[in-house]
């Protein structure tokens, strides 16, 4: 897969994915990197990414996600959960990760981390976790890319409970928005025979010139 | 730019833009045509996308912009609006589209738009604009990976009034959720030398096998 505009092309919300073929750790590893590198509001990547395969795990999440069979048929199903909300050990752990990393101080971030410490921690706790959950979409969409380009299938998946995922998982400070299972389409998806329609330029674009 | 991992590396949110180099028309236009591929959920694509390359019309928004000068010294600015609600209008509008697209009407489908149009516009208010929000945050992250593997600088900024912004642009039905100026980098950038940081695999992802 060379261009990013045959990827998008390629790829498609997969329904039926084929349990006999597993996605090549190594191509898992690539859009894991991917991930990493996304960027998010004031560098915070304020989420967390659960990679999972064992079966087991997988089934119990698929009765909470309406029973979609690429939960388990996938050999990798990606969990994005974001931060449930902002603290200053959040805030002052990517901040001190950034001083370290670079090995200098500079006054002018230590007042940045000071600013988002007395302003995030304090939105409601509405507008905290919608935050939070834009930045993970933006690490979704950068994981169906990089899926795309692996030839590699990736499903977004929306309709699942969250609350029984985050149970299943134990989480208790993070929010799961989203799952996306990854594999290999089968090659009879009735999904695949559907063509891509998306608006055109012209209704989805104002240009101002 | 070749790999996706070469440009995600490769981007940084540049500070400088310098007004003296615009972006190449062609690479705005696969910009765009990444953006319009984009996957968004249940495929309704809930956002408008402005592109403004006028500027007295950048210079109004850049004052509600926190006077951050890419918005004037880009050549394009990208305006991510989303829309402020569902209604039964833009889930036919959308379903409508799909069906004259593929020349057929598919009875799954048309179930599925009726339970659409059951589900979304009764949702409260704030979830409806946070989950337009969040699909328009994927089509954005798509634009800078897509202006990364053009060599293209592309600067995420949600520091902004969208009130005011929605009111520059004459919008009553979306909500401005980001602005993101297209342009390159001035050399001299002090945001240009400073080490990109992230987060280690090990500490943002939890892999159970």
């Amino acid at each position: 897969m060379t261009s990013l505009r045959e990827a998008m092309e390629w790829r498609y919300a997969t329904k039926k994915m084929d349990p006999s073929k597993p996605v090549d750790q190594k191509k898992v590893d690539r859009i894991l990197e991917a991930i990493r590198l996304t960027p998010s509001s004031s560098g915070l990547q304020p989420y967390h990414i659960f990679v999972i395969s064992d079966k087991t795990l997988q089934a119990k999440i698929m009765l909470s996600a309406r029973n979609q069979s690429q939960v388990v048929d996938c050999s990798h199903l990606l969990v994005f959960a974001a931060w449930d909300k902002y603290t200053n050990r959040r805030i002052d752990d990517a901040y001190d990760l950034i001083h370290n990393e670079r090995g200098y101080v500079k006054p002018e971030l230590e007042k940045y981390r000071e600013s988002l410490k007395k302003r995030l921690p304090y939105m409601p706790p509405q507008v905290q976790s919608s935050h939070t959950a834009k930045q993970t979409y933006i690490a979704a969409g950068t994981a169906m890319i990089a899926a795309a380009m692996e030839s590699v299938d990736a499903t977004p998946i929306e309709g699942f409970d969250p609350k029984d995922v985050e149970t299943i998982l134990g989480l208790t400070d993070h929010k799961v928005v989203l799952l996306m299972p990854l594999g290999h389409r089968d090659d009879n998806d009735w999904m695949l025979k559907e063509k891509k329609v998306r608006k055109s330029l012209e209704s989805l674009v104002t240009v101002i010139k």
